[in-house]
């Protein structure tokens, strides 16, 4: 097989996650082996950066920094939420894809890579299709990436393990707390966490127990409703043998009717909108209401998703393997495929990766099975926890400057632009 | 001088810190040094505890676990708000008080040591007092804590390196993450701090900002009340120029009628009572309702005072001097004594521990000075990061068991009860 020569393409889509630039760092490290690649580009801020032309040079980058990838959090090519949609606007979608192949051409660009969840899969899956249909030879490989772990197909996605191991350290330490509060104050602490559809992410914190009486006491997912009263009566009990409860709240939680507890639009601000303060505040009215007990909340919101101080060692290797396997994959010339992960040994983990048709991921919703969670539904069972184990293995290395991480920060330098600004 | 001859009583009280631990450590591993302290007794509880006579005997734990109170979180001999106070309960402070001194009798208490912050120390102060008017010759020694470092006298006190360090690198990752998202989403963040009076811990923050342009761009403190124009014209500023504002702000913040953000209680949950979701949560719907920009907030909560994953290695060395020196100043025949941390050195930073008498403690506020504050009231300035940056060095390192903190819990074993129950 002769090798495709040309320009690779990198980009990233979706919220950020603790361990999507070691993905990138993957890719750059792994192209860079092949000569047959000849310029390394950078798309900024995912689709929509491409659109309007803003590539950056990857290869003009301090090696450093590229190796900095590694450790540093958050999307450092910048990420969007965009969608090419051909269902809700044909018109638009059809004049992004001229525009994005224009600019492929432009830029000669072969190699395309594309990291993120489900709808990054999905734009990455068209473009492939797009290229096969407009006769543009180019190899298009998405790396999986989301915090949510809700890609069907793969293992586990990378950013998952990270998320795990920093909430599940922080529902333990918020434990000792808690606990050691109890004689005459604290008794019970709610602590929300991402995960609108999904429970991967508050199920994970089942993994800060070591015993049975170890926080957290009850874990609500949004896969199970929560019976009000069967929640109360949890919590009570749980403070009557304890004194003292910690509840961990996926933010996407419904009540038995379907509705999201943190989206009760019956409360009005002073401008007339709902007040979402989200599930945890819900629930902390409902247990002070009932229960008259002393109840405070923790929201880790996007603090979660880029706690690198306290990355996954595991997660930011196998983020890094997903990228150099997907530069290998379009080499070996395959193209509309997403790299997965493939768990080959459960004791001790070992993983590979594998490939998956991009067409088998698009709108599939991959949420936590129930026979992986305790019958009364307040607890991932011990199915989950040998799944979830092995991810949030070792601390994945940053270094510091005056007590403080220090991330790096791409140069960014632009690629003369070749076509006239997008309408 | 004779040598007094008896028993080690240590307790713990107040909101817990990440390095309170270490501090009992450091009274237990000196008081081992010195032959004429026979027993070491540990309050269960703080002073509620002793009145229970719940004691437990420190000489029955394990040497390892006393060594990982070093970088195990919260109150390991467990702790109370509990107050004895004479002003507003004079007949059951005086029970207590005769109750106390039973206790000590009963054990032979003759070193006393409180580890805690104003009421805490106040409550030394009246048992040192008390030690002299009932002629019990006891020593009585106030170990300094709070996260919130409002106690007076001492340059710093333990527990506030620790919180800075975590809720700085938190806010630095959530800045990535918002920066890198800003393109078509993210916007403004609002990370919530603890702090009701004092914005010590808010201040600290700052120490992310290793250039103008770093988060956090706007940090509310307690201090100063929030101009609600200026405030959202500051944040428009910001989103205009970089795209993206992060805000950090103190639990406390005030608007200019001196009422709390957080505490409006024109809004009622369905059980009657007032909704109050915090002050970010407010400032959000400020923010959304008059500048509809997409806004999130982060509450840390008790994460950030048990966050002994990313603890200061200084904050808990310092910690851990000052349970020493607490038990060296005892054996030297001090009593009525807080001891407090003196910097003696700047750049580079050093330490001394000093003594400071318990009567010029309680009661006396510690804010951050105005002129530490820049004049537009939403940034600390330069005199106070020289003041903060040297507190938040190095990691204190946790040994790790399947990807968590492996933290310590004591075995607690009870001491005989010499007196009736309480009444």
């Amino acid at each position: 097989m002769a090798h495709l020569v040309g320009n690779l393409l990198v980009a990233q889509s979706g919220g950020p996650t603790v361990v999507i630039n070691a993905s990138i760092a993957g890719v750059i490290t792994e192209a860079g082996k092949h000569e047959f690649i000849e310029e390394m580009y950078g798309g900024m801020n995912g689709i929509l950066g491409i659109l309007n032309e803003e590539l950056i040079d990857l290869q003009d980058e301090k090696a450093k920094a590229i190796e900095g990838l590694r450790y540093t959090p958050a999307a450092a090519l910048g990420t969007c939420r965009y969608k090419i949609d051909f269902k809700k606007n044909p018109e638009q979608a059809g004049k992004d894809m001229d525009r994005l192949f224009e600019i492929f051409k432009a830029h000669n660009i072969r190699y395309f890579f594309y990291a993120g969840g489900n709808d990054s899969q999905d734009t990455a899956h068209k473009i492939h299709e797009q290229a096969q249909a407009r006769g543009w030879e180019m190899r298009v490989i998405g790396v999986p990436k989301t915090i949510d772990n809700d890609l069907p197909h793969t293992d586990h996605c990378p950013g998952y393990g990270s998320v795990v191991k920093y909430n599940a350290a922080t529902v333990m330490e918020v434990a000792f707390d808690v606990s050691s509060m109890a004689t005459d104050d604290g008794s019970c602490c709610l602590v929300e966490v991402m995960g609108r559809a999904a429970g991967w992410i508050a199920a994970g914190t089942v993994l800060a127990k070591r015993s049975e009486n170890d926080a957290p006491h009850i874990i609500l997912l949004p896969e199970i409703p929560v019976n009000e009263e069967a929640f109360l009566n949890k919590v009570k009990a749980t403070v009557d043998q304890l004194g003292y409860c910690v509840v961990v709240v996926g933010e996407g939680v419904k009540n038995e009717q379907g509705d999201e507890l943190g989206a009760d639009k019956s409360r009005l601000d002073a401008f007339g909108h709902a007040v979402l303060s989200g599930a945890a505040e819900a629930l902390k009215e409902l247990i002070q209401g009932k229960l008259d007990l002393k109840t405070r909340t923790v929201k880790l919101g996007y603090a979660q998703r880029a706690a690198a101080h306290y990355g996954s060692k595991l997660d930011a290797d196998e983020a890094f393997a997903c990228g150099e396997a997907a530069v290998r994959a379009a080499i070996d010339g395959k193209s509309g495929f997403m790299v997965k992960l493939v768990r080959t040994s459960r004791d001790p983990y070992r993983f590979d990766t594998g490939l998956q048709p991009l067409g088998d991921i698009a709108n599939v919703e991959h949420v936590v099975p129930r026979d992986w969670i305790s019958e009364d539904g307040f607890m991932p069972n011990d199915k989950f926890v040998q799944y979830a184990r092995p991810l949030i293995a070792g601390e994945n290395p940053v270094p510091h400057e005056d007590g403080l991480p220090k991330f790096v920060v791409l140069d960014k330098n632009l690629v003369e632009k070749q076509l006239p600004p997008r309408e």
